[in-house]
């Protein structure tokens, strides 16, 4: 079996320095890279993307609203599909163009924060990110929570998609993540988490706080490394994935468009 | 005689609008679209691509130093090249996705500004914003100030270039433009830069203001609408160049990569 | 009976302009002065505060989110009173320091955009506003809407208020605004609008779309600029209530703190 | 003898952390607190403020160019004085209403990064700030290095000046600081920078590269904290200068107005 592992990365700005880039492009896969709306410029991304390809690591790009104070991470209402179309759709063309300066290609789509807290459950601003992942590029893997909005956007679009769960974070019926706000919503430790991980990954689905089952077929883990302990817990998701016989590869290895 | 004429457009930004672009896209036939840096947002430069598409004109990217404050004309000391080339790969790139996304392609860029004006006389920044061209489409074309460090680092890059004159504006004996400090820089009646535009193009060469002759093959004359007084000069412009019996026409219609 | 007239000025930004601010200074008593979160710059405010007070017309600060882009207008959630409480803190702060480099002094605080949206009915957003107020200045006086969750938190703090009603729009039965998406909700007319602004300053109440009088002391009548016919209705509107016997003067005229 | 320590402080932005303002808090006696232009936002400077009282640290507003990318460390040209003026009152505004909603008040001012160079060297552009701290309150006190520009306009203005050393860095003959660029320019050990500022305290003078000696009448002491090892030298010249029998204290409680 194959398993992609993702993270957010290159979301340093300027004089700011954002977690410990070069110690989780030894752990992860993929790396999802900031655009320049919540974090990243031109010059943090061509560095990240350059770390990344040294290390085989497939690149994507890491949409978001044009946010850099909140780091993409304000709900903002109102937002017309048609207009995060256009946002989007330059965010990929300016990683795509920096993916290419560093003699790789982006590989891969992953909404940021609040926008990909927003495309799993609204229909318009779902197909307005789909449709901009297949206006620029239809062989971009787009990564999805299986079964929410986004994943119907990109079936309508006709995407190959990664199938997305998350090492950390608690599950609720609708296939979606637990509110931070409620009790044990977050994993904190890093044995609970890989163990997790492996239970979604043999029985094939999601298990929710409740108990539910949802099915599903993992393509990509999400791991974290904005502080040492985050980073802590990745090595050991992918210390343990390895024991447990998976192979750790890149998206465009094993997911054909 | 082909030729083509340029104007900076897509400068408006979020709620607030600059010039009168559907105005001046029913005069000239290349637009130089602001990519976000120094003006334009997403949505502006789709609007704008959009607008030009409708009416045979091509589009540009128009990239610039980031400064949006200071709309780009602000001249920045101290930033590397190796710097410069990736801020501007990423507007090209950005501008390059959203061209796409209206159907039609980039097909030139001219850099904006502050970043203009030291690009033609700084070595280093030159060579940066030729390789950013470079890397991210060879096939496009380069806007140059015939003589100057760009034309230079074009050429080494193996780049089509067009080379441009202005219209409203004085040149001093590097060919460089006057500054606009001087008195007499800056050329406020239509008739007058008609009639200079029409001389330089027959002459083939750019005479200065000490009277020095600087041989030119222009292949694209720069006009400016930020105001309606510019816009009517722009006009009046096109309609003379016509009534002398140029075809105004796209750059890609007649410089060949 | 005395009354003010306020309308949000200085919004432009860096090169670009919005609206006629020279136009609509000649027929307020009050402007509102962006503070750079959504617009307006240190230029901006200085000029626009010096030509308010060449002509007597008193200037307050404009506070919003920080949403350049957005111009203040997206409704961003999450974001805790606390925090507002500084952002609106600086806001007031920065223009204070300009008003007194022209000479004049701050007189009152309206919150702009979706925040002064939200204030009217977030009871901890609208403390947060009202303690920034407080505590940079308790001379400063508060605009609100009658009724609404910010006049609660300006009591709370003690602060002078300034009750305001919209001379182009419709209400609700809450006493807010009717939604602009509501046919109807915003009035076009200038001699409507007129005629609405003196029914209820005469009825001493506002008169909701279902016909609901909610009695209100009215200080102060909001006009906007943002077009050409916006300037036209305000001017009539000023016209008509001078022909009226009302007396327009600008707020610390009539409220003493 | 008396002597200030000052340091740039409350340079975090939204999501993004630098150096270790609470270390540093615990070593000096005044903080330069950012505006919100290079660095630092409404949250950070209030909370930096706060724990600068809770130490009975003084701060400043530590103004800077627009320039949040750059970090104000872009020397930018053409910046006019009569803009930068009200750059400058804008962002102290912001910062005194600030240090007033913590219960302190602002003591001093100091211009940062590339403003701060400038202004001592450009005397139209020392005169527009030291024209700044004086509209906004006459009582501040100015951080100027002895005998160049800003000490002039600051002389012309009627303030109170705090002359000030830097511990890590040589200087020229000119009385500024050797550039960077230089080999040597920077003193990378503590002991050696403790060194150089006690010679310079007890010989009342600077001592330049080529030997040249320059009075000076030391009031404060600029150390850094953007690293760990910063912050180490930060805390060896205190304890040698407390050693030494100076008393570090902050710049009001010894420079009246």
């Amino acid at each position: 079996m194959k398993l992609d592992l993702n993270s957010d990365l290159g979301e340093s700005f300027g004089a700011w320095s954002m977690g410990d880039d070069e110690a989780m492009l030894d752990i992860v896969t993929s790396a999802n890279i900031a655009c320049g709306f919540h974090a990243g410029d031109p010059l943090v991304m061509h560095r990240t993307m350059e770390a990344a390809r040294d290390r085989g690591v497939s690149v994507g790009a890491h949409p978001s609203f044009l946010d850099l104070w909140g780091f993409g991470r304000r709900p903002i209402q109102g937002e017309r599909p048609e207009d995060i179309e256009k946002m989007v759709i330059y965010q990929i063309g300016a990683a795509a163009a920096l993916a290419q300066a560093t003699g790789t290609r982006l590989a891969h789509v992953k909404t940021h924060g609040a926008l990909g807290n927003m495309v799993m459950v609204d229909a318009g601003l779902a197909r307005a990110v789909a449709r901009a992942v297949r206006i620029v590029d239809p062989a971009l893997i787009l990564i999805v929570m299986p079964g929410l909005e986004l994943e119907k956007a990109g079936l309508a679009e006709g995407l190959t998609m990664a199938r997305e769960i998350y090492a950390d974070r608690t599950y609720d019926d609708d296939g979606n993540l637990t509110s931070r706000r409620k009790p044990g919503a977050v994993i904190q430790d890093a044995a609970a988490a890989t163990t997790r991980v492996l239970a979604m990954l043999e029985d094939r689905a999601i298990t929710t706080t409740s108990g539910k089952r949802i099915p599903v077929e993992v393509d990509t883990v999400c791991v974290h490394g904005d502080n040492p302990h985050a980073v802590d817990m990745a090595r050991s998701l992918r210390d343990a994935l390895t024991a447990a016989g998976i192979t750790l590869a890149p998206l465009p290895s094993f997911l054909a468009p």
